[in-house]
């Protein structure tokens, strides 16, 4: 398997969308979120999408050159029409606004509507936490997970992500699918043509599962159970109810070229980290209790940890996936 | 056991609080949290917690007189000062503000710290979407949960809870604490003496229990394992890192007169449920697609009916709990 840097990496992913109907400009941002994913270990997220990704701009699936809008509803708060393009575009023109509308009024929110898949849900918070806020994200995905006691899918995998800064350090990053296991896990797995362990998915008859096709025709277990579908149930109504988005089961795949664009939602919130007045050493307090626990981590350690790698060593992409991408 | 009406209840109770140096209007505050959360059926967050909030305003690790004060550091941002008070009259002063913020600017936030115990989380969200706002909570609570690979607890069993209106019927309302099984229903088992079920705790050692005593003396488990952590891990930071109050690690039990005030904290975030456009007919989509399956139900719509139910038959209670609340 060649090892490429992660610069090579990103333009070769750009260049083989630029082929795929997508303009320059979303195609290089497009790529940086791909080879990101990738670089801190997140295949699932990874280069893998690029072919999904370029299928969908081919069929319309996904405009891959629309150009999302702003507006402002009210004084805090971002309204953001992805118009059916990736939801990269429409995430970072979010980000640009919501660290100078929070620092005025202290918390804002933005909206996104008509948008995609969000790929790794923590790189959005983690860069309003290098701007100084505390940020969560809530987005919604194509229904993957049943409401408790029910056996029609409802909810997707929904991630939810946090992040706060840290003085003279990385922002703590909290990343997670409300589904035991994220659903690229499992598409990870059908890949590789590998069993799934038990207890991550049920069958399409909700009888647990350990092959991957059965899996990703059935539906996912949700963390914690009831309570994780309650979570679940919230991250839709913020992602998708309250912003006008689609809910999950209005959603057409993220991993197909068939059917309408999913138009899916996320919401994000940033509050100004010291706008209540607390220090930044007492943001820091709780790393310093954590990291002293023999085997305890911050979570999102690893991946920091795993990128700055990549970026020294460069990255190992298998000679199958470079075959697929150059196709394109 | 006697049978009580609401109103009764909450009499009885008040007038026990107000023998034991807490103010007429606190009492009352106090009584009605208690009385509803009781007729809900959450016994544990119901009128066993008066008899321990007694001891703490009789000892001072509960200021029973505490007024509670608002100031307004942003725009959108109310801070609340609960003084080393109950949580119940801070967390209705950010009530009083948060729909008006909302409804200006958008999105509005309350922190509140010196607080104590916020009793049921779902109510502080419910009369928020009782005013057309779309709510989040996050509250912390002594240290209960360990690090995921640690063996120290850092974090509360903190509880997330979330509402939404629906137009013509009462709100969505997601109550839940990030460990598997909420602390209080330990304590409820232990006043019972009845084991509790493997894999809610463990001992001080870090091995699964099913002593009550033994996991009031050791840690909860957390929902979702190392998923659940990281959730807590955000509620502390939002709760209290943002805030300014006091982490779980550093905060005094909720359930004796030991100690210093907890000094705990809670953030709730209220968003105008109309303000990025969406129809109310779009937020209700969801709730009928779950009530069409059979089997599943709405978070919450259990202890409405439960609430009604006991306005209208009144609400049992031992003699035991009535003797021990005469006797304060």
């Amino acid at each position: 398997m060649p090892v490429l840097s992660l610069q090579k990496s990103e333009e070769l992913a750009a260049a083989a969308l630029c082929r795929c109907r997508t303009s320059e400009a979303n195609a290089a941002v497009v790529a940086n979120a791909l080879v990101t994913a990738e670089a801190e270990g997140l295949v699932s997220h990874g280069l893998l999408r690029l072919p999904i990704y370029a299928g969908q701009t081919r069929n319309g699936k996904i405009d891959g050159c629309a150009v999302p809008e702003v507006s402002f509803p009210r004084a805090a708060l971002a309204a953001v029409d992805a118009k059916n393009g990736f939801a990269y575009p429409a995430l970072n023109l979010a980000a640009q606004f919501l660290p100078r509308i929070a620092r005025e009024y202290g918390i804002a929110a933005a909206g996104i509507r008509r948008s995609h898949h969000c790929g790794v849900a923590g790189h959005h918070v983690r860069r309003l936490a290098e701007s100084g806020m505390l940020a969560i994200l809530f987005a919604n995905a194509p229904a993957a997970m049943a409401p408790w006691g029910g056996n029609r899918a409802v909810f997707g995998t929904d991630p939810v992500a946090f992040a706060c800064p840290q003085p003279g350090r990385d922002p703590i990053v909290v990343d997670l699918s409300l589904s035991k296991v994220a659903r690229g896990s499992i598409l990870s797995a059908k890949r590789k043509g590998v069993p799934i362990p038990e207890g991550w998915a049920l069958d399409p008859e909700g009888r647990p599962t350990t092959d991957p096709d059965a899996a990703m025709a059935g539906t996912m277990v949700p963390l914690g159970d009831a309570k994780g579908t309650a979570l679940a149930l919230m991250a839709e109504l913020l992602a998708a109810g309250l912003t006008g988005a689609n809910y999950a089961w209005e959603a057409s795949s993220f991993l197909d070229a068939e059917g309408p664009p999913p138009g899916t939602g996320q919401l994000i919130i940033a509050i100004d980290s010291g706008a209540f007045g607390a220090s930044t050493a007492h943001l820091a307090k709780i790393a310093q209790e954590i990291e002293e626990q023999p085997g305890a981590r911050l979570p999102g350690a690893r991946r920091s940890e795993a990128l700055k790698r990549a970026g020294r060593e460069g990255l190992l992409v298998s000679d199958v996936l470079i075959a697929e991408i150059q196709a394109l």
